[in-house]
């Protein structure tokens, strides 16, 4: 059975074909720059890689060229054969705790949330109606970001704010990454063969890529995570600032003389890893300057020292960690990062195994020591096979 | 030796008058309501309470109020009695690491910090400026609640923002209680006999007042600290938020249809406790109606769930934790409180002692059991003799 996987963020489209059960990547792609003059599409199938050059004004147009690419590239024979599209919908708010078939109401509902990710859901919303009008008989499947983090008790979701304003306007911790955090658990259940005592399972997990968090699971499940009513909360990022003081959005809308929108697009894309090192927004590259650049030193240690806080913060939540997981890309493929961390949680009797550290790159591995008091391993996250599984699923199909 | 400790507000002017070595207070008072029609003045002395209502239009007046006032109930003898007059000051930047005796430089320097405190920094220059006009021949020091945490590094002041705002805005974490702090950090250092190895001690110190914050020790100096910019961020406090998501200023800015400003004042003054409670900003009157209402439950298990993740993050950051210490008016004085807190204390190795816990209301003392692996105390913070001991030194005397 073919599903595709689809993120449609707010100048792109990005997809994987599926074959499941069998979780076989047929062809995968992205179209970027959509709305802009200069849209470039990049399809990878049967060992190739075409980058075209193409005009596509909007995400509807992007799904169009889509569906024809995969019929003019032989890669499906006809769209009929594709019986399943998933999408990545970033802030399900509180409506929507598990993928869902995307229906009538199930669309309307998710009108209602455009305003808490205005950047991103209104584009997943315009990509699910274009599919579902293109490809009328495949089910149509929305996945969320914060399905995951729905179990976080009302203490870790609601800000010290006026509780009308949590009530009225669903000022609260939403959580992102739920599906990487989802698909990374499963996989950590399975290799340490816990998948039937899940609910003793006490983990920290952090998906370090270019947005990241740490994730606070406890009893197998969600209790806490770093980003909060959105993604710019946390800790330090590429571009964006991770936890500020309040205050400080007014002092630079004044001093800069600028809008609060402007402010809180400083945040966004300038901040960061890039904010601080004036270098890069990434790490390999800060990292290899640090010993010749004030800057660059100051933005690793920012970035690790704001890890190893959350990492303390959710284990005195926790009460004990068994384990920790890195993921994404910082996470699966940075040794040198993992160990910095790793180094820093003494307290905690962490104990790193530096070869198998080393070694690591992309892979599912443990790499703590034996004697190490919590476990610590790399598992490399898959998203978009997360969504097609629950495509499945959704199917009435049993993985 | 007469020295006047004095803590001047937006609107108020509280004052103590100590007889130096020995710290007995002589008298001590407050001003509320300055520049509104109803100014107040309390003064307690020689075992009477006495409260007037006064006109006092400004801060200049309620000082030559205050000064007429300690001749007129014979506080003093004369003024020139009074040898000092130290002054607590809110934000020295990273101008004033320590209490400096004022002199019309010192003043100017002050001059430019308004804009880093803007509700109370200009309120302290003129309460100095009206006393060194009044009392020309006494010592007039500045005693910043910035300077404990002058000895923070570098990445632990910074935000992950573009760097230039720090070096040119001044935008960084300054923290806040550092009077408080330091009293406390030098009585504890004198109850437990480590004045001698000050820089072996690891200790987590939270000033839970009003206002509230938790400050990390390392080697016998502040490393971080839960207040940032400005007091608004860190731990839940009576109306203050504490940390939220950047984005959900702006947000309540377009929900609300008010300025950024507003939305800022709404984070001071009706968040914290009294927002998420309704009932009041008073932990104690909330904590009452916890078990019938459930606004009042959630408003004491956030206040508690944010202080045990600062502490466990500090924990990570000083990787070897010696003791924890209360003090402020929660923390010396609400036994259920610092119980609650260190019951969620476990994965360190946290071991109340019951009674002595019940037993300590603004007390020094322990209340850690022997076998806890990290002693747990409260001691009552006098932030008003930690100004009159600077004076007296500043004098050239020793303590």
């Amino acid at each position: 059975m073919k599903i595709l996987a689809v993120n449609a963020g707010s100048s792109t489209l990005k997809w994987k074909l599926f074959n499941m059960p069998n979780s076989t990547v047929i062809a995968k792609g992205l179209i970027e720059r959509i709305g802009l003059n200069n849209a470039v599409e990049i399809t990878e199938f049967s060992g190739k890689k075409v980058t075209e050059k193409i005009e596509s004004r909007n995400h509807q147009e992007a799904v169009v060229r889509l569906l024809n690419l995969l019929v003019e590239y032989q890669i499906v024979g006809t769209l009929n054969e594709i019986r399943g599209v998933g999408h990545r919908f970033v802030n399900g708010g509180t409506i929507f705790s598990k993928s869902v078939i995307v229906n009538d109401y199930v669309l309307e509902k998710m009108e209602s949330l455009k305003v808490l990710a205005p950047l991103h859901n209104p584009a997943n919303i315009i990509a699910i109606k274009a599919f579902r009008e293109a490809l009328p008989n495949a089910l149509s499947v929305a996945v969320f970001d914060t399905g995951f983090h729905q179990t976080m008790p009302e203490e870790n979701v609601i800000y010290s704010i006026p509780y009308e304003y949590y009530k009225k306007y669903h000022v609260q911790k939403f959580g992102a990454h739920g599906t990487s955090y989802r698909y990374v658990f499963n996989r950590f259940l399975e290799l340490t063969n816990m998948a039937k005592n899940k609910a003793n399972v006490n983990t920290i997990m952090m998906h370090l890529g270019s947005g990241a968090s740490i994730c606070a699971v406890k009893n197998g499940q969600s209790i806490d995570t770093s980003m909060g009513f959105s993604p710019v909360s946390g800790i330090t990022m590429q571009t964006r600032s991770g936890d500020v003081d309040p205050s400080l959005l007014i002092y630079l809308e004044n001093q800069l003389g600028v809008s609060s929108t402007r402010v809180l697009d400083i945040l966004n894309k300038e901040s960061g890893i890039l904010g601080i090192s004036g270098i890069s927004p990434d790490m390999r590259e800060v990292f290899a300057k640090k010993d010749v650049d004030h800057r660059a030193d100051l933005a690793v240690k920012v970035f690790i020292n704001r890890i190893i806080k959350y990492i303390g913060s959710y284990a005195a939540e926790l009460g004990r960690v068994d384990s920790l997981v890195f993921t994404g890309g910082i996470g699966e493929n940075v040794p040198f990062i993992r160990r910095m961390i790793c180094e820093q949680l003494g307290i905690f009797g962490v104990k790193l195994d530096e070869k198998n550290n080393e070694k690591s790159i992309s892979k599912e591995q443990k790499i703590s020591r034996e004697d190490s008091a919590i476990s610590v391993w790399t598992i490399p996250t898959n998203e978009e096979l997360m969504i097609a599984k629950d495509v499945y699923q959704l199917q009435g199909q049993e993985l």
